[in-house]
């Protein structure tokens, strides 16, 4: 299948778009993003991710080249092109070409579809381990392209066979490298409430399981990890993964517990209704 | 006059030159770069330069795709192409594309010549102000393309009529965004140690001042502004550029001091003899 793209007014495949070489996203790390899949050709959650993409673009002071309205005609018609088989959708925006480096002009936006990668099953059967990183991202509210850790540790995640990292600072945990963390005790769900992007999976979920279990956003120190029934993380390709390991630490008794499961299907019972 | 580059083997007019969108340096801020000027047709400091990119390179686990010598060679090539006229050059490496967005596979490398942007000599004759920022760049040994914070900040130094940010944190005085920082006190040139990109033109104006003055390379502390006879900050492009202003504070009698004038003709006598 051909993934088609945007980029400042041209649709073309996605092959067929690049970015000239004064971008300021390439050469000063200037740039956020945001990253969405649709079920049954609608974007999931579109309300909510643009609301975040429009308030990263703002904390960044950039204006959108697009309104809402014009962006979801975009991914549509990419969509279409691509057959109409369910995708992710990629939106970049940069602080655009500057004739000297540093300054913006206009921003450039770019618009891809691209191939889903679904987590393999056997990580859901049996949970995924992480390691904990002493780090918390700049301006972790904001979806910028700051993503170099995760790709900087990418040795050490690979040496300890875990997928991933996750971040503390001081005793206090945050997230993972893209995706955010939820601890089970008992009926509560516990999620850190600061030093995190503000995932969109993570708000559906704890709007799945409002019903069923106490919900509580607040800072979460690293000794909680100790007596957790269960640990999942939550991401848009994600959905609802379980975490069995955390560094040494085995959490819980070390297998998928009732209440990963449980989101898990409501999340899927959700997109499939989507 | 048109300016060459040079991205992974071809070479073109840089306006001809462009990445594709699947690039983590665009998509997640994994890049790294350095920066140089050449004069009477020959790269400033290249040995230093190359030793810099290189360490870069090297803590970001990224390999080089080309050796020092066929480096040298491109530059050299693109130099001619633009009819040697003295330019400066900026190198990008980045961890290239990737089919998921965040495996490195082979790094991609942009060599690019551009203008030159001299600072107005009005600037030398009276100084620059700054404003003091908290805040520390991330791996700051690294020449990571993140220099977000300055283009972050750009309303609030424009509000202040200042040309640049200082970074400070917890009270230790570390680089401005990029450029190096130096004090002076008597015979005493203090600049700081850590926290900083090791800037070539700092350590060259290191080197030209150890004759006639005491360099003490150490942490500073903001307390120590408040006696300093004179400030400047040190860059290729900026080359010796006195600092008569940070933030509210007037630096020594608020003129152009006698050590950085010194300095900035040393630098200016070595350049033009390169």
């Amino acid at each position: 299948m051909a993934y088609y793209g945007y980029f400042n007014g041209t649709v073309a495949p996605v092959d067929q778009l690049a970015v000239g070489t004064t971008d300021l996203g390439l050469l000063r790390g200037y740039g956020l993003f945001d990253y969405f899949l649709t079920y049954n050709g609608r974007p999931f959650q579109w309300d909510w991710y643009w609301e975040r993409f429009a308030n990263s673009a703002s904390r960044m002071h950039l204006s959108l080249p697009l309104s809402k309205d014009e962006t979801y005609a975009v991914v549509m018609d990419l969509l279409e092109r691509g057959n109409g088989a369910d995708t992710a959708f990629r939106f970049v925006l940069t602080g655009g070409y500057s004739a000297d480096s540093i300054s913006v002009e206009r921003p450039n936006l770019l618009i891809l579809a691209e191939a889903i990668h679904p987590v393999p099953p056997v990580q859901y059967e049996q949970g995924i381990k992480v390691i904990l990183d002493e780090y918390v991202r700049e301006m972790a509210e904001v979806k910028s392209t700051d993503y170099k850790r995760v790709i900087l540790m990418a040795e050490a995640i690979r040496a300890a066979k875990a997928s991933d990292l996750l971040y503390q600072k001081g005793g206090e945990i945050s997230e993972l490298s893209r995706s955010n963390f939820f601890l089970v005790k008992g009926d509560r769900l516990i999620t850190p409430d600061r030093h995190i992007l503000h995932g969109i999976t993570r708000r559906t979920v704890m709007q799945l399981a409002q019903k069923e279990l106490k919900v509580d956003e607040r800072p979460v120190l690293l000794s909680e990890l100790y007596d957790a029934d269960e640990a999942f993380t939550t991401s848009s390709t994600k959905k609802v993964l379980p975490i069995t390991q955390i560094g040494e630490l085995t959490v819980g008794d070390g297998r998928v517990g009732p209440t990963s499961r449980f989101l898990l299907e409501r999340f899927n019972a959700l997109t499939e209704a989507w």
